[in-house]
This record gives C-alpha cells, sequence and structure tokens, in this order.
C-alpha cells in the first residue's frame, strides 16, 4: 500500500498543514489561525478533521503513515511545544500525543528550522548531502545543522541556535535579553535596525513615512540606493564571518540560506560570501558552497513538517 | 580470542604507542623521537617492530584487533597526515595504509583531539554520554565533537577546530594568518601573552629573566599573585563566552577541558563557568557540565588512539 504524510506547521498566525507524498508533491493544503484556539486540543481536532476529510478520497490506496510537525520551542525528544513566546499556548503542551491519540500513527515534532532543514535534505538542495548546515532568515535567524545525515538536536533537542551565537559582546540589545546575537545583525529585524543606523549616522531623513521593511530595503537596492546596497553588505560581512565560525564546528558540505532575506539574491550572497571565504581557516577555503534553499517560501515549512516522517520511513 | 588494540600518538617531538585492552588497560608502552625519521616508512617499520615484539606474549590467547592513531592533521577518511606543519613529512602521508600493510589489520586516523574525544567517551569521563564537547588546552586549542554518539568528523574530515573560531575581528595575530582565534587568548600561549600584556600595561617588570610559561604562571596565581590570577580571569571570561557559543551549536550534554591549563583547577575552571553561565542562552543555562577530563595527560594520547578502534569494534 502507497503512503502518505500529513505535514503541519505550526505557527504565531497561522497554522498550515497537508498531505505529502514520498516525492514531495503537496497533494492538499490548508491554514487556520492560531490564535483562534486559545485551546491547543481544539487546534488539533479542527486540524485533524480536515486532514481526515481530505486524506478520505486517497483511503483505498494509501495509508497515513505519520503526522511531521515543524512548531515554535518544539522538543523533538518529547514531542512538546515549551513556553512558545509567540504563541498563546503557556506552558508545556504535549502535541505529538495530542495528534497521536486522535490520528493513532507516528507523530514526530521539531523546531520549524529543523523541520526545514530536513526538508531541503529529502527535497530540496541538499539531497545526498550529510553534512550542511541551513539558516533561516526571518524576523529572527533560525537554523538547522545536519551531521552525519541526522539532524543535530544536542543533549536537550535544543541544539541549533546559532541565531544567537554571541557575536559582538557590547553589540546589540537582542530579544533573549543578551547582546550582540547574530539575530541581531542578520535577519529581516537586524537589516531594518542596520539601515535605520544609517541613515541616522549619515543625519539622512527617511525616504518614507513607514518604517523601512526588509522588502523596502530590497526595493531601495535594486534601484542603486547607495545606503541600501550598505546595509545589506553589512548585514552580509557579519553573516559570513558568522558562517566561517560555524565551519569550524561542522565542517559542513554546504550552507542553505532560506527565508526573505535569502531571496535578495546577490545583494545578499555577494558580501556574504566574500566575507566567508576572506574568514575561513585555511583548510576549508574553496570547498563550501553557500547556496539558497530550493524550498519555495510558500511550501517549506509543510514539506519540512512531512519530512520528518519521510525521513524516518524512507 | 580476546582482542588487544594498538594506539599511536604521533607527535612531532615523540611518537608514543602502545597495547590497550577493552577496559582502556595500557599493557604495554613505549616512546620514540618522531623526528629520527624523516622518511614515514622507517618510523612505521620501527613502530610496527616494537609492537610485533610486546604482542608476541599475548599472541596465544589475543587477536591484535586493529590499530589506531592520532596524528596532527589526520584525515579521518582518507587515513592520511595531510601537511601537518610540527612534522617534517611533506605533503600528504598515507599513514593508514603503510600501518595496514605491514600489520594486515584494521587502521583508524583521526587528528589527537579527536581521538583524545573518542577516548573521553570510552574510557574516561564521557561514559556514556551522546553529546559532548572535548577541549584541550594545549600550545593551542584542539577540539573534539561527539553528536548523536558519532565524532562530529564534517564533510571533509576537519570539523571540531573551535580553537580557530574567531572571537574578536581586530583580536590578536593567530599562527593560522588570521586574527582574533580563540586559541590566540585560550590556550597555554595565550595565557602567556596575557600575563605579558598585564605586566607591560601596569608599567611591571617580569619577574624573572626567562619568559613566564602557563606553569609559572600557576605557580603565581597559587601563591596569590594578582597579575597570574587575572591573566587566569581573563582567559575564563574568553572562553566561557567561546564555550556558550559553542552550546547553540551542538547542545551537549557536557564540555570536557583537558592540557596543561585544565590543571590549574578552580584559577581557570572558576573564571569560565561564570562567563559560561553569564553567557549562555536562557534555554541551556544551568543545565551543561563543564568537567576537568578524566584521562591523565600521559595517557590521554595513546588511549584515545586506541579508542578510535575499540569504539568501533565494541
Amino acid at each position: 500500500m502507497k503512503k502518505l504524510v500529513a505535514g503541519i506547521d505550526i505557527g504565531g498566525t497561522n497554522t498550515k498543514f497537508g498531505l505529502v507524498d514520498s516525492t514531495g508533491n503537496i497533494l492538499f493544503k490548508e491554514m487556520i489561525p492560531t490564535d483562534h484556539f486559545p485551546i491547543p486540543e481544539d487546534l488539533v481536532t479542527e486540524v485533524c478533521e480536515h486532514i481526515e476529510k481530505a486524506f478520505h478520497p486517497f483511503a483505498p490506496n494509501y495509508q497515513l503513515a505519520g503526522v511531521g510537525i515543524g512548531a515554535p520551542n518544539g522538543n523533538y525528544f518529547k514531542g512538546t511545544i515549551e513556553f512558545a513566546p509567540n504563541l498563546k499556548w503557556q506552558g508545556i503542551i504535549p502535541l505529538a500525543k495530542l495528534f497521536s491519540e486522535r490520528l493513532n500513527c507516528k507523530v514526530i515534532l521539531t523546531n520549524d528550522a529543523n523541520a526545514a532543514a530536513i526538508g531541503e535534505m529529502l527535497f530540496g538542495g541538499a539531497k545526498g548531502m550529510n553534512n550542511f548546515i541551513f539558516i533561516t532568515l526571518g524576523t529572527g535567524l533560525g537554523s538547522g545543522i545536519v551531521v552525519n545525515s541526522e539532524m543535530v538536536y544536542g543533549h536537550d533537542s535544543f541544539a541549533g541556535e546559532i541565531g544567537h551565537v554571541i557575536m559582538f559582546t557590547d553589540g546589540r540589545q537582542c530579544g533573549c535579553g543578551r547582546r550582540g546575537c547574530l539575530e541581531t545583525y542578520c535577519s529581516a529585524t537586524g537589516i531594518k535596525r542596520t539601515y535605520s543606523d544609517l541613515l541616522i549616522s549619515k543625519h539622512e531623513t527617511p525616504d518614507s513615512d513607514k518604517p523601512a521593511d526588509a522588502k523596502f530595503i530590497y526595493d531601495k537596492a535594486f534601484s542603486g540606493n547607495g545606503n541600501a546596497i550598505e546595509a545589506f553588505n553589512y548585514t552580509g560581512n557579519i553573516l559570513g564571518l558568522a558562517l566561517a565560525n560555524s565551519v569550524a564546528y561542522t565542517s559542513p558540505e554546504a550552507i542553505f540560506l532560506f527565508g526573505g532575506l535569502a531571496l535578495a539574491g546577490d545583494f545578499i550572497f555577494k558580501p556574504t560570501i566574500e566575507s566567508f571565504e576572506k574568514n575561513l581557516l585555511a583548510i576549508y577555503k574553496n570547498k563550501i558552497k553557500i547556496l539558497p534553499s530550493l524550498l519555495t517560501e510558500n511550501n517549506a515549512a509543510l514539506l519540512g513538517a512531512a519530512s520528518l516522517v519521510w525521513k524516518e520511513i524512507k
């Protein structure tokens, strides 16, 4: 009997879910607002009803082989979401258990960046790679590290927080309470701050009434604006250094960049790669690729979630 | 038939080798000067003759199950030593092949810090741990990272160069050609530099004619000397930050410190642990141990080398 896997991506705003076959085709997808469900059990019921309904036409030929979940602060070992600041649910939520009780199948849960990294390995640009790093440049900087073909979860399931490596001890204030974390520079939030700081340092006035966002800065860079290009160069310079340092830990074959900032193409990749090669230890130079993710913004979370199960049953 | 493993540690000055049983007992050990052998084949012949002779009395009851080699710039995947700056041998030396041709058994080679990390896992304080980091504080700073019970070799076998993580972009000149590498601060060489810089900044004259070494600084600290204690605090402060950043990659259960500086006890552990906890991301605080290695200076290299084979056949 052929198999399908359900992928579920729990986000602060929306929960996306769908059915994914073994080659990464999404046969069905749907979205509901996470914050309409103050009680996690109610969201589980709603999502399961949709999945069961969607699976029904496939039932004669397919088996639902499992459910993969990407979630903020997801604990792989325990199948729980733990104290996620962007969710209304307080404390520790045994989400994998809730889904497996209802759907009676294998459920695997981890954080969204780890899930997307496995998605890249099964269905994206990291096919066939045993050692790589996956970086998401979104509001913050998330990461998933793969070593010897396995996700690095570490002792407590919370490995791969490269966004919280301290780059400068007296650096920018981070939401985590410390200073100088990589994500305060290299993320959508970081480049906004950089661009704004640049304007202030040059005593220039903002070019629009609303605060610049990453897309706005990209559009400015594309039209040749010097400050916007400088903001990308500054971001890439720090990101390249951080990635060069990362190589000293796991010496990956490639590093994938995903997320809004990564869509800025050469504006971000060129300064990042220049700084990366400049800062690499000699033994690593010119042999590690920095590549755009081959997952699309739209499908990465869902494919990543489903790939958690596909990786184990393939 | 019971098994024995030969461990060989190739150093710039001496090559140590011996026979090790499955519980980490060293049944025989010997040392010859590496630099007396300008041609690696001659060293291989000499070491093998010693090993064969030493193994002879065990031959009725034991089988020589393999040879483990720790060597500078050792490539695990290829079994080669590659361009090791501290050895007279130029270029790429297929050392594993040379030994296996002569002794007709399995030969595993990696760099000395990785070997010692595996030694810690099999015969030291990391028994039963699946995720830990091993740091050697010697002339430089070496490291071995274990994830999911496996050594992290990375794509090219050169993972685990934490000593060359850039801590300060405008920092101290490193032997690798770059600036601000961790090992320029946190190593025997690093603390000598720190101590010397302290004296200069305070316009104090050195307390002896010969340059202070790490042992001298330890003795001064032990006798209550403020500058020596300050040098240890400075070193531990940077080491703690670097280890806190390391946790963001692999979230280990423990970090082991080995080597001369680690023998300074509280002088190095106290400031390191204080800085470590201060700089950790909240989710990691108060749950990761920083521990002294349980391997002795004398036997670590040999046990580590032998453990490469014991890990695979156990």
